[in-house]
């Protein structure tokens, strides 16, 4: 009876001129996108490397100047997460550092900090602020396309990760979005009510121009 | 400490041979299309040109024939809209004139109505009619896949938006579904319970054949 | 045979006791909330006014201080539009009227400008901003989660629609998630860069503390 | 270390104060109903019998005038099928039987035929007619919200089954929805162009009035 | 009147060089295949054939070894389901034939048994078994991602139509995928604790290594 | 000018008796689950503890039997995570610790490996394993629904998280799925192949019954 099922399954496998496989869809990064994710690479073309990332044990550069760094596992960095609805990313804060005021417009984000502690919050559509200090092995979560930020207020270097319910999260941190780029200082300054001065001299800092 | 977010960010942006946005998929029109919607434009080829469409500001062809025009902006007309879940048309209706029994397959109307007055109703899945008169300023919805209508009945020119929960909405006339293609008149008199004279005749106006 | 269907019909129709609709889902606003929305309304309580509102009709409170008014109807206002991805809000401005850079973090925008003229913009996560002047009859799409904002900077009274992909898009306006609430002074220096004078100005407008 | 895996799993269950599975979500009929359907009946509740339904063992009522049956087995009627995004019905036409024009607003249709032969065919929205005669064996798919409809246009008796992508598909016959309502004659002759005489002999039948 | 809506319909239809269809996505599996499933033919390419699928008429080998077969129509041999959410397979089992234990990862699946008897059951997350004698015209539903499986205890050949809420439901069967590969005897024994010698003496018959 | 947004804002605010938020949903365990979630708890009770969970920063029970414990924040732990699509898990893995062969029915998931090394892989539709040692920094994706197991074959304590594409990512075992219940050990054999013999003694340690 038993060779009764290897029969069973040829019967099931599609004709070896069609792709089988769609339990994932690792991307193929040279080509088009969809709005779905990138078109996946032929199943016999992949190994478990397609299934592994390495670029996390390293942290990314980490000046003494930021005093913070971010290393993103994305799509883009790791193909093999196409489609799948997750993504994760390693950060570290030396004492002060900052992760400013930024969304994710595409994701939620769920953090674990490992190491030392750090004050994080978000902001709600009804401008309620939801803010506290986290402790080592502490996780918070920022709903979908929320303001949210997090500062190292503690004595000890901090670290952990931030996941995220998508392949792709997308991000917009604030001052970038504000200050680095030509958007117009008298147009920034009545659609925010900044003073110019203020936008000036941030865009001064950040790359902006006009 | 604000040089520090500039080398952060650095840290987040993937190498410039990836692709880095998908807030957006404004579609490529010229390539296949998948069931999610076109493929993506490339994101550097992009200028605020891609988010505007003034398509609507010039009503279609109104003849005094047809009493009607409805002028639409799906993803084929404005292909910024591509997967973003969202369109919209502008209708114009003159005295008597009809925007005849249809249905959005794949998604649900939202229509305002910014001059004149309207009867407009909808038909559910339990047969029951829910019609009314619309007056200036007033909105309705039509839920997806269900048959709707509208007729100006008042004595002033009628018009306004409908906004669709879809990229293409989709559309399906009922008289041009039955009368206007080559469906034999013996099916359709036994599927409609139509009579076959009726049927005939609105296939000689429509278009028909068989 | 035209009789036959009437008992076909029948014994597709589930026993009396159980509900038979669900093309449509008004919200029962009264009780709990689920993640999809609200529960749904009996199907034989409602008439053809759940499906129309006319609070759009009459502009919300337009002061001569504010220069601007929004009046939206989403499935708070308008329970008809209950988890059928769509819903509305009309907007006025008045000359040198402006709506402020906000995020609707639950969908994407379309607007169409009826009259007037209005420059309108929105930031990518690339941090590119695409900005233009609108002419009366545009359309623009702003995608989620996306910072965006308006001002009418021409000579004439603009108005209009925006549109969007849910019953409920969500809304943070910049300057209430920053200078609105409890966030101390000192935490928003850090997290935004913005000097502390700048934020305490801006606080006291606008009702924040700390 | 067998044993060990005992503790792992202790660990990783909720504690017995919370509802623990969500493999699956059996309708509580009783109770309101959510935009995503029903909700779940307490899992401790449940035995083999809410993932079973006989009802499709005997067919319905099949009158002599009729010559056609169709038993669902939606959530309604089988409410182990609650959320879980498929659904069945059972269908019989006697010789010169009909599958009357239709629509499921919510659901594709995969249709198999298990005796007899058919003619069924569906409209798309660009009025292109896809319609063929089926053999005993063949399966035929009607993409979600568009017309369709079946004839048993040969000399045996037909039956099958019809599955559907939804526990509740929604089902909008042409000749109800016209005809067997309260929707005036005079606006469905605007809105359709069937001349008044053809509606009110159809209203006649089919229980309509105005 | 009637000829106003022809003129109506035409403002509608977007212009030819222009996709307009896209009620369905009949796969081109001769192109990539994106997360959300293959690209579309062309719509003017289609005919009714592309939605008529013959090949469950005849079943699958039915060797007097194997004592089953499962014959299925997934995307991959019927294109017209691509992205319809929706697929079948016909299946067979003789005195004493088997289903083996296994799970669609992708997939409900919805079960009917047309003719015979036969033991069917599924495991939840929470170890609980659902387990019974299924009898002609019985249906059985099998929530996404669980083991399940069917034996045909009874006396009679056992047949009937396995249906699922995807084009592509995935499929894992335990022992191919426990015994069929070059997984290590000495990590299969860890992480499974069955015996070295069970699992050498099924991946002898099942075509495993190591 | 800056008063204005003030009114701007109040227009928008829906009026008080009804819920105004849906930036989040956190989970109220007490009531009833829909298929999309636990009903939201009303967001003026919420504090920020509602999106902050401490359970992980203290591993769970870890026997010197098990050499391994796995810790959960799912929305049961967890309810601020109800609906946003994630969820996370701390495991522990002594020298020679295995988290066993188990599916997650609902959710693919994302692992970073903290410290020590340890081997994981998971099996295919089509029966490839994927396969590998990892090392500390190193994350690995396991597709939703398919087999997967680690093991700590390294020298060194093996710690790190586990994430998951949603709230409740379901768990099944292999092991108690096959030996910890009261499915026959006769049928536990023709399904699986596996001698009674050896179902008889994995029953035995597991807890199963017949």
């Amino acid at each position: 009876m038993i060779l009764s099922i290897i029969f069973l399954i040829f019967s099931l496998l599609p004709s070896s001129s069609y792709a089988a496989v769609q339990d994932f869809c690792v991307a193929d990064l040279s080509g088009p996108e969809s709005p779905a994710g990138f078109n996946c690479k032929k199943p016999e073309t992949l190994t478990v490397k397609d299934f592994v990332y390495s670029g996390l044990a390293t942290p990314a550069n980490f000046s003494s100047l930021t005093k913070a760094s971010v290393t993103p596992a994305f799509v883009d960095q790791f193909p093999g997460l196409n489609a799948l609805g997750i993504s994760i990313a390693r950060f570290e804060l030396a004492v002060g550092g900052v992760v400013p005021m930024h969304t994710h417009p595409a994701a939620t984000e769920l953090l674990v900090l490992l190491s030392g502690s750090m004050s994080a919050g978000f902001i709600s559509s009804e401008n309620t602020v939801y803010f506290t200090n986290l402790k080592k092995g502490d996780i918070m979560v920022f709903p979908q396309g929320l303001l949210h930020f997090a500062i190292n207020s503690g004595g000890d270097y901090a670290s952990g990760y931030a996941t995220f319910s998508s392949a792709r999260p997308g991000l917009q941190f604030l001052d970038f979005s504000l200050f680095g780029n030509e958007l117009p200082t008298d147009i920034l300054n009545k659609v925010t009510f900044l003073d110019a001065a203020q936008i000036k001299k941030l865009k001064a800092v950040l790359g902006g121009s006009n």
